[in-house]
This record gives structure tokens, C-alpha cells and sequence, in this order.
């Protein structure tokens, strides 16, 4: 009976918690989830996959290039997620979203498997911020996407 | 008359035009001003002025470094600030905001004016995304910036 008290105490405890931020963290889940399927459609399906969550005004800030604006300039940059040697992969550290639902981002590391000139495996490893805005036809896209470099290792 | 007639319908026009994005241009305007505000306390009051922008729980991916969580985190490396030698502006390119008007963003281009080690000036050139969000006081701050490089002059 007591066990029973203490566990009920513990949900009452966690549900009081859990606050005004609840919304919020339903909706940074979605975002995460949605940034799942994104990783996995590049996976699959190359360059093609990964522009499909782009917005078509969305815009690129590439390290060490210029910035890219729209859907169909970002998209000439990609071509080497075709290249079966290639592989991006990402992980969110962290996302929030805007009390209307219509705005978020999620941020955090990514790792870029290649090869080199002489066919050896090479990875490199970075960050990004991808910021998501929900479409009229109900769907999220990404408006922006910047990614950056990891320290070098020494 | 023709010609009165002619600009009216011009602005029966651009109002229709602006639509339903007007509370969403009005909103990507408090945060332009906010960016030129925040610039501006940075330039006068160094990494204090700066920092003072940042909301508690902010979040910074620094180029070529890892990622760094919490304002108390990101203060310990904006020292460089109070260098009179140092200078760091930024112009925002787009901005937008959510429906709620609790989060938006800005991206654009920054300059670093800084001295070499003889003395002579030099100026990095990037870019910048910076997430803010409305806290519970009413004040904006910045929950996420991040930064990469321009492209390498030749």
C-alpha cells in the first residue's frame, strides 16, 4: 500500500511537472521523428530523398560557400548523395517548436562517410541547425539548413 | 485621373498582396531591429552587451569547436569581444516568425575585423543563423546561434 501511494505520488509528481512545457515537447518530438524519416528517405534515395523535406523557398548556408537560396539551387549541390560511396548521417542533440505548431528546429551532429582519392574509408564530423516550418498542405519542410565543422582532431 | 486610378489600383493590389504574411513580415521586422539592437550592445559593451541577448539555456555551435550549452558556457568564450582590436557585425538576410509570435529567426552574413600578430588588420568573413525565442518575461532572447565560414578568397 505504501509502494502503491509512492508510485501514484511519483506520477502525480511528474504529470505537475511536466507543466506547460508538455505541448512543446510533443511537438519537438515530432520534429525528431520527422527528422528520422528525413535521414532515412537520403539514405534510400539519394539527392532526391533529401530535397523532398525541402521547402521550396528553403535556404542553404553551406561552410565555406556562399548562401543558397531555394529549393532548386540547393537541390545542384546535393548530387553527392547519389554516390553510393557517400553516406550522411545525423543525430538531434536538442529541438523546440513554437507554441502555434508552425515553427521549430532541431540541431546537432552529423557524420559524412566517403572515400578518399585512393579508395580508403574517410569520415568526417560536424553540426547543423535545421529549422522546420509547416507548409499549407499541413506538411513540414526544412526552410534552413547550416552545418558546420567539428574540431579538428589533433 | 487615369493616372490616380492607376495607383490606387496599385494599392488596392499590394494590400491584397501582403495578405495574410503581414502579421508574419511585422513579426520578421521585431527581429531584424532586435539583431541591429543586439549588434549594437556587442559593439559598445563587448562580451557583457553580447551575451546579454543570450537566454540561460541557449545553445551555441561554434565552427570548428563543439557544441556548448548554457549562456554561463558560451560567456567563458566571447572574451574576445573586449578587445578593442576586435570588431564583430553582422547584416541579416531573412527573417521570419512563428503564427504565435514566441519564435523566429534570422540569418545573414557577419564580419570579424581583428589584428594579426603584427599588427595588421585583417577581417574573416561568414555566416550566421540565430534562433530566438520570447521568454517568459516578454524579452527576446537568442536560443541558438551557430556560425560557419565564407568561401576561402583565392
Amino acid at each position: 500500500m505504501r509502494t502503491t501511494f509512492f508510485a501514484l505520488a511519483i506520477v502525480g509528481f511528474s504529470v505537475f511537472a511536466a507543466g506547460d512545457s508538455s505541448a512543446s515537447d510533443k511537438g519537438a518530438d515530432t520534429l525528431r521523428r520527422l527528422e528520422a524519416e528525413f535521414m532515412q528517405s537520403a539514405i534510400e534515395h539519394g539527392s532526391t530523398g533529401y530535397m523532398s523535406y525541402y521547402a521550396d523557398d528553403a535556404v542553404e548556408l553551406p561552410n565555406g560557400a556562399v548562401i543558397l537560396q531555394g529549393k532548386e539551387a540547393i537541390g545542384k549541390t546535393m548530387g553527392f548523395l547519389d554516390n553510393k560511396d557517400n553516406r550522411l548521417t545525423w543525430t538531434p542533440v536538442g529541438a523546440d517548436i513554437s507554441a502555434s505548431g508552425d515553427l521549430g528546429y532541431t540541431y546537432g551532429t552529423y557524420e559524412f562517410h566517403s572515400k578518399d582519392k585512393d579508395g580508403k574509408s574517410v569520415v568526417s564530423r560536424g553540426k547543423y541547425t535545421s529549422i522546420w516550418k509547416k507548409q499549407k498542405d499541413g506538411t513540414w519542410k526544412v526552410v534552413l539548413d547550416m552545418g558546420n565543422a567539428d574540431p579538428e582532431l589533433k
